[in-house]
Protein backbone atom coordinates (compact mmCIF):
# COMPACT_ATOMS: atom_id res chain seq x y z
CA UNK A 1 0.00 0.00 0.00
CA UNK A 2 3.16 2.72 0.23
CA UNK A 3 6.77 2.35 -0.75
CA UNK A 4 7.49 3.13 2.75
CA UNK A 5 9.25 0.31 5.17
CA UNK A 6 6.96 -0.36 7.93
CA UNK A 7 7.91 -2.78 10.70
CA UNK A 8 5.47 -3.66 13.96
CA UNK A 9 6.47 -5.65 16.52
CA UNK A 10 4.09 -7.00 19.00
CA UNK A 11 4.36 -8.33 21.88
CA UNK A 12 1.74 -9.92 23.99
CA UNK A 13 0.21 -11.33 27.20
CA UNK A 14 -1.44 -15.05 26.76
CA UNK A 15 -5.15 -14.46 25.78
CA UNK A 16 -4.86 -10.61 25.23
CA UNK A 17 -5.35 -11.22 21.57
CA UNK A 18 -2.19 -10.00 20.57
CA UNK A 19 -1.77 -12.34 17.86
CA UNK A 20 -5.03 -11.83 16.09
CA UNK A 21 -4.71 -8.22 16.61
CA UNK A 22 -1.35 -8.78 14.94
CA UNK A 23 -3.05 -10.75 12.21
CA UNK A 24 -5.17 -8.40 11.43
CA UNK A 25 -3.18 -5.19 11.18
CA UNK A 26 -1.02 -7.01 9.10
CA UNK A 27 -3.75 -7.81 6.88
CA UNK A 28 -5.19 -4.05 7.20
CA UNK A 29 -2.01 -2.79 6.24
CA UNK A 30 -1.46 -5.55 3.11
CA UNK A 31 2.07 -6.54 4.69
CA UNK A 32 3.92 -9.76 5.97
CA UNK A 33 2.51 -11.47 8.95
CA UNK A 34 5.35 -13.62 11.02
CA UNK A 35 4.76 -15.54 13.97
CA UNK A 36 5.46 -18.93 14.46
CA UNK A 37 5.63 -19.42 10.76
CA UNK A 38 9.11 -18.43 11.80
CA UNK A 39 10.59 -21.62 12.54
CA UNK A 40 10.17 -23.30 8.92
CA UNK A 41 11.53 -20.80 7.01
CA UNK A 42 14.61 -20.45 10.17
CA UNK A 43 14.91 -23.84 10.25
CA UNK A 44 15.09 -24.28 6.37
CA UNK A 45 17.68 -21.64 5.97
CA UNK A 46 19.92 -22.48 8.78
CA UNK A 47 19.98 -26.69 8.14
CA UNK A 48 17.93 -27.17 11.75
CA UNK A 49 15.11 -29.72 11.46
CA UNK A 50 11.61 -27.98 12.01
CA UNK A 51 10.13 -30.83 13.74
CA UNK A 52 12.82 -30.87 16.27
CA UNK A 53 13.18 -26.95 17.05
CA UNK A 54 9.52 -26.65 17.53
CA UNK A 55 9.21 -27.55 20.64
CA UNK A 56 11.65 -24.82 21.46
CA UNK A 57 9.94 -21.82 20.23
CA UNK A 58 9.96 -19.00 22.30
CA UNK A 59 11.03 -20.48 25.06
CA UNK A 60 14.50 -20.26 26.97
CA UNK A 61 17.24 -23.25 27.81
CA UNK A 62 16.78 -25.10 30.27
CA UNK A 63 18.71 -24.82 33.81
CA UNK A 64 21.29 -27.71 32.83
CA UNK A 65 22.79 -26.13 30.02
CA UNK A 66 26.45 -26.01 29.07
CA UNK A 67 27.92 -22.60 29.41
CA UNK A 68 29.65 -23.27 25.90
CA UNK A 69 27.77 -25.36 23.97
CA UNK A 70 24.03 -23.53 22.17
CA UNK A 71 20.72 -25.31 22.96
CA UNK A 72 18.02 -25.94 20.82
CA UNK A 73 16.43 -22.79 22.36
CA UNK A 74 19.78 -20.68 21.10
CA UNK A 75 20.30 -22.13 17.81
CA UNK A 76 16.26 -21.71 16.93
CA UNK A 77 17.07 -18.43 18.21
CA UNK A 78 20.11 -17.08 16.57
CA UNK A 79 18.68 -18.46 13.07
CA UNK A 80 15.57 -16.66 13.99
CA UNK A 81 17.27 -13.59 14.97
CA UNK A 82 19.00 -13.31 11.71
CA UNK A 83 16.02 -14.58 9.69
CA UNK A 84 14.62 -11.39 10.60
CA UNK A 85 16.70 -9.06 10.34
CA UNK A 86 16.71 -10.25 6.94
CA UNK A 87 13.05 -9.83 6.13
CA UNK A 88 13.49 -6.70 8.33
CA UNK A 89 16.01 -5.50 5.25
CA UNK A 90 13.43 -6.41 2.82
CA UNK A 91 9.83 -5.76 3.69
CA UNK A 92 7.09 -4.79 5.55
CA UNK A 93 5.69 -6.72 8.48
CA UNK A 94 4.02 -7.34 11.27
CA UNK A 95 6.04 -9.81 14.23
CA UNK A 96 4.45 -11.30 17.04
CA UNK A 97 6.64 -12.34 19.95
CA UNK A 98 10.26 -13.97 19.08
CA UNK A 99 11.97 -10.47 20.69
CA UNK A 100 11.04 -9.03 17.75
CA UNK A 101 10.99 -5.63 18.97
CA UNK A 102 14.77 -6.18 21.17
CA UNK A 103 16.35 -7.59 17.75
CA UNK A 104 15.42 -5.12 15.82
CA UNK A 105 15.94 -1.87 18.25
CA UNK A 106 18.99 0.08 16.92
CA UNK A 107 18.56 -1.48 13.29
CA UNK A 108 15.32 -0.30 11.28
CA UNK A 109 12.69 1.76 12.50
CA UNK A 110 9.93 -0.14 14.24
CA UNK A 111 6.26 0.38 15.61
CA UNK A 112 6.68 -1.52 19.45
CA UNK A 113 3.58 -2.88 20.34
CA UNK A 114 2.35 -4.70 23.65
CA UNK A 115 -1.09 -5.76 23.85
CA UNK A 116 -2.13 -6.54 27.70
CA UNK A 117 -5.59 -7.04 28.96
CA UNK A 118 -7.51 -7.58 32.29
CA UNK A 119 -6.86 -11.59 33.80
CA UNK A 120 -10.65 -11.54 33.79
CA UNK A 121 -10.59 -10.86 29.99
CA UNK A 122 -8.19 -13.07 29.23
CA UNK A 123 -9.76 -15.75 31.11
CA UNK A 124 -12.73 -15.83 29.39
CA UNK A 125 -11.04 -15.53 26.01
CA UNK A 126 -8.77 -18.24 26.53
CA UNK A 127 -12.25 -20.59 27.82
CA UNK A 128 -13.83 -19.86 24.57
CA UNK A 129 -10.85 -20.22 21.99
CA UNK A 130 -9.54 -23.58 23.69
CA UNK A 131 -12.61 -24.61 25.04
CA UNK A 132 -11.65 -24.78 28.28
CA UNK A 133 -14.65 -25.27 31.12
CA UNK A 134 -13.03 -23.91 34.00
CA UNK A 135 -11.93 -20.92 34.71
CA UNK A 136 -9.46 -21.52 37.24
CA UNK A 137 -7.65 -24.20 34.59
CA UNK A 138 -7.47 -20.94 32.40
CA UNK A 139 -5.99 -19.15 34.49
CA UNK A 140 -3.14 -21.56 35.39
CA UNK A 141 -2.34 -22.23 31.65
CA UNK A 142 -2.10 -18.21 31.48
CA UNK A 143 0.10 -17.99 33.98
CA UNK A 144 1.95 -21.02 32.88
CA UNK A 145 2.42 -19.74 29.24
CA UNK A 146 2.94 -15.76 30.14
CA UNK A 147 5.74 -17.56 32.45
CA UNK A 148 7.09 -19.18 29.48
CA UNK A 149 7.27 -15.75 27.66
CA UNK A 150 8.62 -13.86 30.25
CA UNK A 151 11.46 -16.02 30.54
CA UNK A 152 12.30 -16.44 26.62
CA UNK A 153 12.38 -12.59 26.47
CA UNK A 154 14.33 -11.87 29.48
CA UNK A 155 16.82 -14.39 28.84
CA UNK A 156 17.58 -13.79 25.12
CA UNK A 157 16.73 -9.60 25.79
CA UNK A 158 18.23 -6.82 28.41
CA UNK A 159 14.47 -5.81 28.80
CA UNK A 160 11.47 -6.71 31.21
CA UNK A 161 8.97 -8.91 29.89
CA UNK A 162 5.79 -6.33 29.38
CA UNK A 163 7.24 -3.22 30.40
CA UNK A 164 7.50 -0.21 28.82
CA UNK A 165 11.42 0.37 27.90
CA UNK A 166 11.26 -1.57 24.85
CA UNK A 167 7.86 -0.44 23.90
CA UNK A 168 6.32 2.66 21.91
CA UNK A 169 2.39 1.77 23.27
CA UNK A 170 1.14 -0.20 25.97
CA UNK A 171 -2.33 -1.28 25.21
CA UNK A 172 -5.18 -2.91 26.87
CA UNK A 173 -7.10 -4.47 24.37
CA UNK A 174 -10.45 -5.05 26.36
CA UNK A 175 -11.15 -1.45 25.81
CA UNK A 176 -11.81 -1.39 22.42
CA UNK A 177 -11.60 -5.18 21.73
CA UNK A 178 -9.85 -6.35 19.15
CA UNK A 179 -11.20 -4.87 15.95
CA UNK A 180 -11.18 -1.49 17.60
CA UNK A 181 -7.38 -2.16 19.14
CA UNK A 182 -6.57 -2.78 15.48
CA UNK A 183 -8.22 0.49 14.56
CA UNK A 184 -6.32 2.63 17.15
CA UNK A 185 -2.99 1.24 16.10
CA UNK A 186 -3.54 1.43 12.16
CA UNK A 187 -4.07 4.98 12.92
CA UNK A 188 -0.47 4.81 15.18
CA UNK A 189 1.50 3.09 12.75
CA UNK A 190 0.07 5.14 9.99
CA UNK A 191 1.57 8.42 11.34
CA UNK A 192 4.37 6.74 13.18
CA UNK A 193 6.04 5.80 9.39
CA UNK A 194 4.60 9.32 7.71
CA UNK A 195 1.68 7.13 5.82
CA UNK A 196 -1.22 9.53 4.36
CA UNK B 1 -18.30 19.36 23.09
CA UNK B 2 -20.92 16.35 24.00
CA UNK B 3 -23.61 15.04 26.10
CA UNK B 4 -21.22 12.22 27.14
CA UNK B 5 -19.06 12.52 30.09
CA UNK B 6 -15.39 12.69 29.41
CA UNK B 7 -12.93 11.52 32.29
CA UNK B 8 -9.22 10.76 31.25
CA UNK B 9 -6.44 10.28 33.73
CA UNK B 10 -2.79 10.88 33.14
CA UNK B 11 0.02 9.53 34.60
CA UNK B 12 3.47 10.46 34.03
CA UNK B 13 7.07 10.34 34.50
CA UNK B 14 9.03 13.32 34.91
CA UNK B 15 10.10 15.20 31.70
CA UNK B 16 7.79 13.35 29.27
CA UNK B 17 5.84 16.20 28.61
CA UNK B 18 2.07 14.53 30.06
CA UNK B 19 1.33 17.51 31.46
CA UNK B 20 1.39 19.41 28.36
CA UNK B 21 -0.13 16.91 27.23
CA UNK B 22 -2.95 16.63 29.52
CA UNK B 23 -3.36 19.96 29.23
CA UNK B 24 -3.43 20.07 25.25
CA UNK B 25 -5.88 17.45 25.21
CA UNK B 26 -8.18 18.51 27.41
CA UNK B 27 -8.28 22.34 25.30
CA UNK B 28 -9.23 20.33 22.07
CA UNK B 29 -12.09 18.17 23.85
CA UNK B 30 -13.03 21.67 25.78
CA UNK B 31 -13.17 20.15 29.01
CA UNK B 32 -11.68 21.21 32.32
CA UNK B 33 -8.07 20.61 33.26
CA UNK B 34 -6.76 19.45 36.84
CA UNK B 35 -3.38 19.28 38.19
CA UNK B 36 -1.52 21.41 41.22
CA UNK B 37 -5.00 24.02 40.67
CA UNK B 38 -6.84 20.61 42.43
CA UNK B 39 -4.84 22.03 46.15
CA UNK B 40 -6.83 25.64 46.66
CA UNK B 41 -9.61 23.97 45.77
CA UNK B 42 -9.29 21.06 47.89
CA UNK B 43 -8.18 23.75 50.33
CA UNK B 44 -11.09 25.33 50.62
CA UNK B 45 -13.73 22.60 50.70
CA UNK B 46 -12.11 21.32 53.70
CA UNK B 47 -10.66 24.00 55.52
CA UNK B 48 -7.20 23.22 55.33
CA UNK B 49 -4.62 25.85 54.33
CA UNK B 50 -3.86 25.98 50.81
CA UNK B 51 -0.31 27.22 51.70
CA UNK B 52 0.59 25.03 54.14
CA UNK B 53 -0.65 21.69 52.30
CA UNK B 54 1.26 23.11 49.49
CA UNK B 55 4.38 21.46 50.03
CA UNK B 56 3.12 17.96 50.36
CA UNK B 57 1.20 17.96 47.15
CA UNK B 58 1.73 14.41 45.29
CA UNK B 59 4.19 13.38 48.13
CA UNK B 60 4.10 10.37 50.58
CA UNK B 61 4.29 11.11 54.31
CA UNK B 62 7.62 10.99 55.49
CA UNK B 63 9.02 7.86 57.73
CA UNK B 64 8.37 9.32 61.18
CA UNK B 65 4.39 9.64 61.25
CA UNK B 66 2.02 8.14 63.86
CA UNK B 67 -0.05 5.53 62.55
CA UNK B 68 -3.11 7.04 64.30
CA UNK B 69 -2.90 10.74 63.14
CA UNK B 70 -3.01 11.58 59.40
CA UNK B 71 -0.27 13.68 58.55
CA UNK B 72 -0.82 16.65 56.38
CA UNK B 73 -0.37 14.83 53.53
CA UNK B 74 -3.10 12.55 54.50
CA UNK B 75 -5.34 15.33 54.85
CA UNK B 76 -4.35 16.51 51.59
CA UNK B 77 -4.77 13.29 49.69
CA UNK B 78 -8.45 12.69 51.27
CA UNK B 79 -9.52 16.22 50.52
CA UNK B 80 -8.34 15.77 47.00
CA UNK B 81 -9.61 12.49 46.76
CA UNK B 82 -13.03 13.63 47.79
CA UNK B 83 -13.46 16.30 45.48
CA UNK B 84 -11.83 14.93 42.20
CA UNK B 85 -15.01 11.73 42.69
CA UNK B 86 -17.09 15.10 43.18
CA UNK B 87 -15.77 16.77 40.27
CA UNK B 88 -16.39 13.76 38.16
CA UNK B 89 -20.01 12.86 39.63
CA UNK B 90 -20.67 16.49 37.55
CA UNK B 91 -18.52 17.36 35.11
CA UNK B 92 -16.03 16.07 32.04
CA UNK B 93 -11.99 17.02 32.43
CA UNK B 94 -8.56 15.78 32.46
CA UNK B 95 -6.46 14.92 35.26
CA UNK B 96 -2.94 14.97 35.41
CA UNK B 97 -1.39 12.82 38.87
CA UNK B 98 -3.13 12.75 42.13
CA UNK B 99 -3.32 9.08 41.91
CA UNK B 100 -6.62 10.02 39.43
CA UNK B 101 -6.96 6.61 37.64
CA UNK B 102 -6.80 4.76 41.06
CA UNK B 103 -9.09 7.29 42.65
CA UNK B 104 -11.44 6.90 40.07
CA UNK B 105 -10.98 3.13 38.94
CA UNK B 106 -14.78 1.74 39.51
CA UNK B 107 -16.61 4.68 40.60
CA UNK B 108 -16.71 6.35 36.87
CA UNK B 109 -15.88 5.48 33.65
CA UNK B 110 -12.15 6.93 33.19
CA UNK B 111 -9.61 6.54 30.10
CA UNK B 112 -6.80 6.06 32.12
CA UNK B 113 -3.22 7.23 30.70
CA UNK B 114 0.57 6.88 31.35
CA UNK B 115 3.53 8.87 29.00
CA UNK B 116 6.68 7.99 29.65
CA UNK B 117 9.86 8.83 27.09
CA UNK B 118 12.75 7.77 27.08
CA UNK B 119 15.37 9.18 29.22
CA UNK B 120 17.42 10.92 26.71
CA UNK B 121 14.00 12.81 25.65
CA UNK B 122 13.60 13.46 29.09
CA UNK B 123 16.51 15.19 29.82
CA UNK B 124 16.61 17.38 26.94
CA UNK B 125 13.29 18.49 27.79
CA UNK B 126 14.08 19.36 31.64
CA UNK B 127 17.05 21.19 30.09
CA UNK B 128 14.65 23.29 27.83
CA UNK B 129 11.72 23.85 30.15
CA UNK B 130 13.74 24.73 33.31
CA UNK B 131 16.93 26.25 32.02
CA UNK B 132 19.38 23.31 33.58
CA UNK B 133 22.61 23.48 31.90
CA UNK B 134 23.84 20.33 32.55
CA UNK B 135 22.56 16.83 31.39
CA UNK B 136 23.75 15.28 34.49
CA UNK B 137 21.72 17.60 36.71
CA UNK B 138 18.81 17.43 34.55
CA UNK B 139 19.26 13.71 35.07
CA UNK B 140 19.27 13.49 38.91
CA UNK B 141 16.20 16.07 38.70
CA UNK B 142 14.06 13.32 36.32
CA UNK B 143 15.21 10.32 39.35
CA UNK B 144 14.59 12.80 42.32
CA UNK B 145 11.04 13.68 40.91
CA UNK B 146 10.25 10.50 39.55
CA UNK B 147 11.33 9.07 42.72
CA UNK B 148 8.67 11.15 44.99
CA UNK B 149 5.78 10.58 42.33
CA UNK B 150 6.33 6.83 42.66
CA UNK B 151 6.38 6.65 46.28
CA UNK B 152 3.16 9.12 46.50
CA UNK B 153 1.43 6.33 44.21
CA UNK B 154 2.35 3.50 45.44
CA UNK B 155 1.37 4.42 49.32
CA UNK B 156 -1.71 5.62 48.58
CA UNK B 157 -2.29 3.08 46.04
CA UNK B 158 -2.80 -0.99 45.19
CA UNK B 159 -0.66 -0.46 42.23
CA UNK B 160 2.85 0.09 40.90
CA UNK B 161 3.79 2.96 39.25
CA UNK B 162 3.80 2.82 35.49
CA UNK B 163 3.09 -0.47 35.50
CA UNK B 164 -0.10 -1.28 32.80
CA UNK B 165 -2.28 -2.88 35.53
CA UNK B 166 -4.34 0.41 35.91
CA UNK B 167 -3.68 2.41 32.82
CA UNK B 168 -5.65 1.62 29.47
CA UNK B 169 -2.55 2.78 27.25
CA UNK B 170 0.83 3.73 28.17
CA UNK B 171 2.40 5.70 25.49
CA UNK B 172 6.23 7.09 24.34
CA UNK B 173 5.56 10.60 23.99
CA UNK B 174 8.75 10.97 22.16
CA UNK B 175 7.52 8.99 19.00
CA UNK B 176 4.53 11.38 18.15
CA UNK B 177 6.24 14.33 20.23
CA UNK B 178 3.49 16.65 22.09
CA UNK B 179 1.28 17.92 19.46
CA UNK B 180 1.25 13.66 17.78
CA UNK B 181 0.64 12.44 21.24
CA UNK B 182 -2.41 14.82 22.03
CA UNK B 183 -3.52 13.77 18.16
CA UNK B 184 -3.54 10.01 19.29
CA UNK B 185 -5.09 10.17 22.67
CA UNK B 186 -7.73 12.40 21.24
CA UNK B 187 -8.66 9.65 18.57
CA UNK B 188 -8.95 6.83 21.48
CA UNK B 189 -10.52 9.49 24.23
CA UNK B 190 -13.57 9.58 21.46
CA UNK B 191 -13.64 5.80 20.47
CA UNK B 192 -13.46 5.44 24.35
CA UNK B 193 -16.00 7.64 25.04
CA UNK B 194 -18.53 6.80 21.75
CA UNK B 195 -17.96 10.37 20.41
CA UNK B 196 -18.36 10.93 16.84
Amino acid sequence: MSEKKIIITIGREFGSGGHEIGEKLADRLGIGFYDKNLIELAADRSGLDAATVSGSDEKAPGFFVSPYAPTVSDKLFFAQSELIRHLADTQSFVIVGRCGNALLRGYVDTFDVFVFAPLEARINRIMERYYIESSEKARREINRVDKVRRGYYQYYTEYKWGNHDAHDVIIDSSMFGIDGTVDVLEVMAKKRFGIE
